[in-house]
């Protein structure tokens, strides 16, 4: 069975507008089994549209169409579908029926505009909107069922549920669909984490797909479970998997490190401190942007000059002036320091160099301290990540949170990256 | 000309991921005269790929494939391009030195996986990529200039601009490309933008298209001038055009709030520090985020508990008893707490409810308190923003941005949001 979904809207062509309504109603389908095997988008052009209609018809069992159903005269979906079918366009009764009232219940007269919206290729069967007045319509074109919906994401959303999935469903009962198990990592990379599971498993079955998706700094890794693949099977494989890269799950789905710490604090009744430097608040940032962080997150201070680092984090002179602030010193002494004016038990303390000036040859660009751990218990490390500053304050950012991640879990496995991570001297 | 992009990729397919790519390809081809006229999305899937560059090739001028660089199995672009070519896939010499350069600047010596990124086929020329390790390359095929590129957005972003445009323009020079002005806004929406613009130039001219993308926080507003448009005439109505939302610009191009900040300050030798409630750090983040503001940012203190308010700055425990932590009071005492302890000249404070928990009938979710200004200037209003979590943090940041911005500038005029964006009560 193959289905292809066809966008149309200059806005999408031109950039202005980023299209998240075919990943909408891939995720919709997905749910039910269904995957789409292709995408095509165009312009507000009327030649294009009935081109890929028609060849995409021929080459399919499924087509949506999304955009083009509005009022204005570059919603040309309609006009289209009537062109490759060789049929009519007419006014629906029931479409009328839909747009009248729809503009009656909002307090206004339907016009010529609205009314275009009920002028449909004769013989389509009409998808109901519950949110907009633009209805959808269907039509068989070459044995394909072509489902004409909205562009408005909240109008498209609503037509899925009520009306494209039951059409589905009804022509196209499902077999099985594959299940995807989704997990956040940290610390590895595609390429050594697929190394990782070839060397432990060479015999890694076919029916469970492993699948990456690099989005720095964190890696989301899926295993794709064939229905073919019995629960048993699934649970053994997946016990597999974890038991080579679970040190570096940070958590299921979306669960990324602030989540996962946040969860994990408010667990287990404790809280952290933070006193950044290079990182300039991200960390503090990245932990507020959880709901309910504000149970688990004292304080961070933003130390950028070395007085606010001494004034207010207790960092001593003779630690700058001999060390520097970057430096193992100087970041114990910030996390410290830190410590000591919350209440937190667990603290983190950054000091690097970003770039892209500031770098020297003892310290390059690149260079970062890291302090973390508790009270009396606090641990510091060097690591070297030259690239551009964002994604130096990105990857430094993540870094000391899973640093604190595994602390608080009492993870006893160090991690790969803290060799790979450090500068060859 | 005809432009046509090929996407791959099992994560956009089955919309687990959103394909901002192929925005900031048209986007950053429009800026230079190109046009994208069709675009294509598939999986990972040889013989997909294979058909597709194949078809699109005889029917296009360039075609831009995005994604499938990657080191692992499923990234198949490099065997696609040399089936559809017919071409043998050879180890290219440069590209084995880049991956093998890359890795080594990252500490640890290429692997099988990586070194699979420098096989690529036989005659084609290489896409600098100055961020990761998978260069790009190019070929004529079907007298069509395919050109393939990195999936990683910041891969992609960065060849582009060092690769990507200077071949096309070497292989198609625009002939007559519109000029495109870009300012970066804040605290305007489009219609109502628009609508300011309607009412002070009824007349304006046709051949100056105003255009708008929206990206919260910011408006970015584009005059697309015309090849027909005079010198002169383009600078008479740049000038009409800034005398009615002069005071929303930020910036030019892409200089957004941070870097304007960061430049107004480093201008006038002067420098600004922080509290942040609510914000949690965020706004600390943005202004670290910019190169060279360590001249201009002296410290941030993430006060996310009372204790915290009240040890670090000063904040008195009758106010917070009084007042509550969300308050006129406090946030002015939060500024001129942290201006106490720096150097700075400018402060900003910010404290609300960024929820979904902690609001109440008098301070409803969305509430915030900001005050900015002087040592002994302080100015400070409420505002209420009443939408997600995230959402307010990051409207919020960039509103006590925009509000310090202008009282650095000493821009006069009261900006519109003061009442748009003030609870009714």
């Amino acid at each position: 069975m193959r289905f292809q979904l066809l966008l149309t809207g200059n806005e999408i062509m031109s950039g202005d507008t980023v299209d998240s309504n075919s990943s909408m109603i891939a995720q919709r389908l997905l749910r039910e089994g269904y995957w789409i095997d292709r995408k095509v988008t165009v312009g507000d052009d009327m030649q294009e549209l009935v081109d890929e209609i028609n060849s995409i018809s021929k080459d399919s069992d499924v087509l949506i169409v999304n955009g083009g159903l509005g009022p204005t005269i570059d919603d040309l979906t309609a006009e289209a579908l009537a062109q490759a079918a060789g049929v009519e366009l007419v006014e629906h009764a029931d479409a009328k029926h839909h747009v009248v009232t729809w503009c009656e219940g909002r307090g206004f007269t339907a016009n010529q505009a609205n009314l275009k919206q009920a002028i449909l290729p004769e013989g389509v069967s009409l998808l109901d909107n519950t949110v907009g007045s633009a209805v959808g319509f269907a039509l068989t074109l070459n044995d394909c069922l072509v489902m004409c919906t909205p562009g408005v994401p909240s109008e498209l959303r609503a037509m899925l549920d009520n009306a494209v999935v039951p059409m589905l469903s009804t022509h196209y009962p499902v077999g099985h669909a594959p299940q995807i198990l989704r997990y956040q990592t940290f610390g590895l990379g595609e390429s050594g984490a697929q190394q990782m599971l070839d060397d432990a498993y060479p015999d890694w079955p076919d029916n469970i797909e492993i699948g990456f998706r690099a989005g720095a700094p964190m890696l989301e890794m899926k295993l794709r479970v064939d229905p073919s693949c019995s629960d048993e099977q699934r649970d053994h494989w997946e016990a597999k998997f974890l038991e080579v890269i679970g040190s570096y799950v940070v958590g299921r789905d979306e669960t990324r490190l602030p989540q996962a710490i946040v969860q994990s604090l408010t667990e287990r009744g404790q809280q952290i401190a933070l006193a950044e430097s290079c990182t300039g608040g991200l960390i503090a940032s990245m932990i507020t942007s959880v709901p309910g962080s504000s149970v688990v997150f004292e304080a961070g201070i933003v130390s950028y000059s070395n007085a606010i680092k001494q004034s207010q984090l207790g960092v001593s002179e003779q630690t700058l002036s001999q060390f520097g602030a970057v430096s193992e010193q100087c970041v114990l002494e910030m996390a410290a320091g830190v410590l000591a004016i919350s209440n937190a038990d667990y603290a983190v303390a950054v000091s690097g160099i970003a770039g892209p000036d500031g770098g020297t040859d003892q310290k390059p660009v690149g260079t970062v301290w890291i302090a973390w751990g508790k009270k009396g218990k606090l641990k510091a490390r060097e690591f070297n990540y030259p690239v551009n500053r964002s994604m130096f304050q990105t990857i430094v950012s993540a870094l000391a949170l899973d640093l604190v991640r595994r602390e608080i879990l009492e993870l006893p496995e160090e991690p790969a990256y803290f060799q790979r991570w450090t500068r060859k001297t």
